[in-house]
């Protein structure tokens, strides 16, 4: 193409579960009531919550995440809507998740985001399997598998399943993230 | 990253819409049958349906993308099928399709995929409302708009729509597809 570009502002992407969507606190809260256990996040240390479960529930698991209400019942990560609408000043920002495994999910995932992220148009939502195909700068993401396939900086979003992964830059909150690309 | 990476295949981006679903036969069909009109897709030349159709019907073209079983009864384009299939093999393949402005095809769009497309896997379909953020080498797509958005190489497939626009290279059909890529 020969037509100039507006000079561009970098990409960052951003990863929904467990990163501005906390699935892993409503899938522990379903269990405990389920289950009367008393699992916490730390106990999940190392650890994704399918490793943890003893094999016979993992059919539940299943079950919420494919339940009609379940996404719409994730909470916010705090600071994630005050400083993604800062970042979004200086860096262009879309949200990229992998619904692919739970394709009943769209619709319910792009209400979740509608709602509580406002400000990220319609168009700045992805819904992909595999982030390798992103072109950004930057993936903000909980899962190593989906930044090493990443093709820019992944940078890992602390959950108690990555506790011990190294070899990328690492932000356990998102006031982390702020102080990261907004100094 | 300082991981090495296995030598990659190039990557192509296809659209849905137009390039492999026949959505706009589809279109054509529903409006003729309920206005009682002859429309056919030399009568679209240079011109979006939605530019076509008289104001008043617009809401009418608006419930048929949102009717149930309106991406279920899709066509596929002619020798779609065969030439990604051969394609696969060379190239790396991703489905990218914007879904974003109905978001109650996610599922609908999904499905139509698995059954026509079998052998494209879940990971490499992409809903996306804008092809920029798409790294891929090439994208095939009919929207002009969109291959100006993306970064690679945009190869514009022919549709009525698009007669007038310049600056891509142009295939006409996947025959053409199938010698630009494969010689």
């Amino acid at each position: 193409m020969s037509q100039s570009r507006i000079p561009e502002k970098k990409v960052i992407c951003v990863d929904m579960d467990e990163v501005i969507a906390d699935a892993l606190g409503e899938h522990i809260q379903r269990y405990n009531r389920e289950f009367n256990e008393k699992v916490t996040p730390a106990d999940l240390h190392g650890r994704w919550f399918w490793d943890f479960v003893p094999p016979e529930r993992l059919s539940t698991l299943e079950r919420y995440i494919r339940s009609e209400d379940f996404f719409a019942s994730l909470s916010v990560m705090p600071d994630s809507q005050r400083v993604l609408e800062r970042l979004q000043e200086r860096y262009e920002i879309y949200i990229a998740t992998a619904a692919m495994e739970v394709p009943t999910s769209f619709t319910a995932k792009f209400e979740w985001l509608k709602s509580h992220f406002p400000f990220i148009r319609p168009s700045h939502i992805v819904f992909c399997g595999d982030k390798g195909i992103l072109r950004g700068d930057f993936l903000i993401d909980d899962n190593p598998r989906q930044l090493r396939r990443f093709h820019g900086e992944g940078i890992l979003f602390s959950a108690p399943a990555n506790a011990y992964v190294t070899g990328f830059r690492r932000v356990s909150n998102w006031l982390d993230v702020e102080k990261m690309f907004l100094g």
